[in-house]
Formats: C-alpha cells, sequence, structure tokens
C-alpha cells in the first residue's frame, strides 16, 4: 500500500491541468489569428527563445526542446522556410551544423502572438505561485 | 508598431512551452504505465480534483474543466464507467442531475499516476516560481 495523498494534491493537479488545457486553447486560437499553426507558433517561439539567446536553433537543439522527432522537426523547418517564416544558415565554424533564424515575417507574427498572449502567461503562472509548495 | 517585446519574455515564453511539453509526455508515460489513457487521467483526476473537494462532478462541470464537448466528456464518462473506473450517482436534490465519481478501481490507478508524478509537477512549479514576474 502506498502513502494516501492529500486532498489538496488532486485539487491542485486538477487546476493545474485544467489551466494548462485553457492555456493551450487560447494560445492556438491566437496563434491561428496571426496566421500560425500551433506546430509553427512552436517553432518560432523555440527559435527566438533559445537558451543562450542567439535567437537561433539547430534542428538537433529543437527536436530535444519540441519533443519531436527529428525528420518531423526537418519536415516542419522545410514547410516553414517555404512559408517565408524562417531561414537556415550554416554554421560558420562546423558547415556540417545549420541554425535556423526567424525572417522578418516569422519576428511579426510571433511577436504578435506572444505579445496577445501575455496576460494569459501571467494568469498561468499567477495560479503556480499560488499553489501551497510541496502539497 | 507595437511595443517591442523582451527578449526575456521570449526565453521564458520559449522554456515554459518546452516544461509543459516534456510535463505532458511524461505524465503520458506513467498514466499509461497505470493503464490510463491520457483522456482518461484527465477525467478521473478532474472528477477526484474537484474544486469544491466534494470529490465528484457533474458531465457539464467536467466539460467546462476539461476544456471538451459535453458529448464527448459524456463518451468519455460511459467507457469509463463500462471500464469500472468511475461510478454515476443522480444528485439528491435534483434528478436530473448526474455525477460522477470514481471506483475503488479508479482512485487505485489515479493515486499511483498521481504519486510518480510528484517530482514532476515539482519540477515544473519550480520552473514557473524561477520566472521574472511580468518579464
Amino acid at each position: 500500500m502506498e502513502r494516501p495523498i492529500d486532498p489538496e494534491v488532486y485539487r491542485q493537479a486538477a487546476e493545474l491541468r485544467g489551466s494548462l488545457r485553457r492555456f493551450m486553447r487560447r494560445s492556438e486560437e491566437v496563434a491561428a489569428r496571426h496566421g500560425l499553426t500551433p506546430q509553427r507558433h512552436l517553432l518560432l517561439l523555440m527559435v527566438k527563445g533559445a537558451p543562450d539567446g542567439g535567437e537561433r536553433a539547430s534542428v538537433g537543439d529543437l527536436a530535444e526542446r519540441m519533443q519531436l522527432a527529428q525528420n518531423t522537426v526537418t519536415d516542419l523547418v522545410a514547410r516553414a522556410e517555404a512559408a517565408s517564416l524562417i531561414a537556415r544558415e550554416r554554421d560558420l565554424r562546423d558547415g556540417r551544423v545549420v541554425h535556423v533564424r526567424l525572417t522578418a515575417e516569422g519576428e511579426r507574427r510571433l511577436a504578435a502572438t506572444v505579445g496577445a498572449l501575455e496576460e494569459d502567461r501571467a494568469a498561468l503562472t499567477a495560479l503556480v505561485r499560488s499553489f501551497t509548495p510541496g502539497a
């Protein structure tokens, strides 16, 4: 028999899950309004918000951070490039590595989407901050 | 021209999105290990973690909190009932309202899943708490 779970843990886990679903749904609506599918929105965000601040990413980085297969990311990148939302560039030091960057149009759509979701991100983070730590 | 977005906003939004995806993926793996599809896991959690602490919910409540159509929830409830994970009961004061509760087997599988995800929830909430408020 495992240790019983506190009712507050269930309540918070349910609230977190409900909020994540509302957030993802709102995010899809807002991205669509700016001409981005959920996957393209995610792709542009992962490139622009790269952890090192370089505003670029390799397909390998993206696959890891998007939790998608490398083939899927390669296809997604090719289609976003065809739609003029991103551009590829070779690494100057290692020619085998290809990085992806946003085009001006990609920047514009992502900025509009991320800007319009400001309150939704704030609501989600406020909820998480309100949780009893360790409950 | 809209107000430009701080690079830190992109970085945090990307990190949040990446963490949510890892969390959802882990959650699916753990639920599957305990014989729950992602939707059943969500259903059981939403019933057990009802906001009023009553550990029961109506189909209407669930549709709102799961962000699903009422028909979809009705089907999901019927199948989870057939699998002996939940049971339906009529409201004593209003016979038109049907509430859903977990069976002992539903409780057991949900507890195992929620218990195994404790560290993942903690990691996600710690990340969100680490964000600069309002960035």
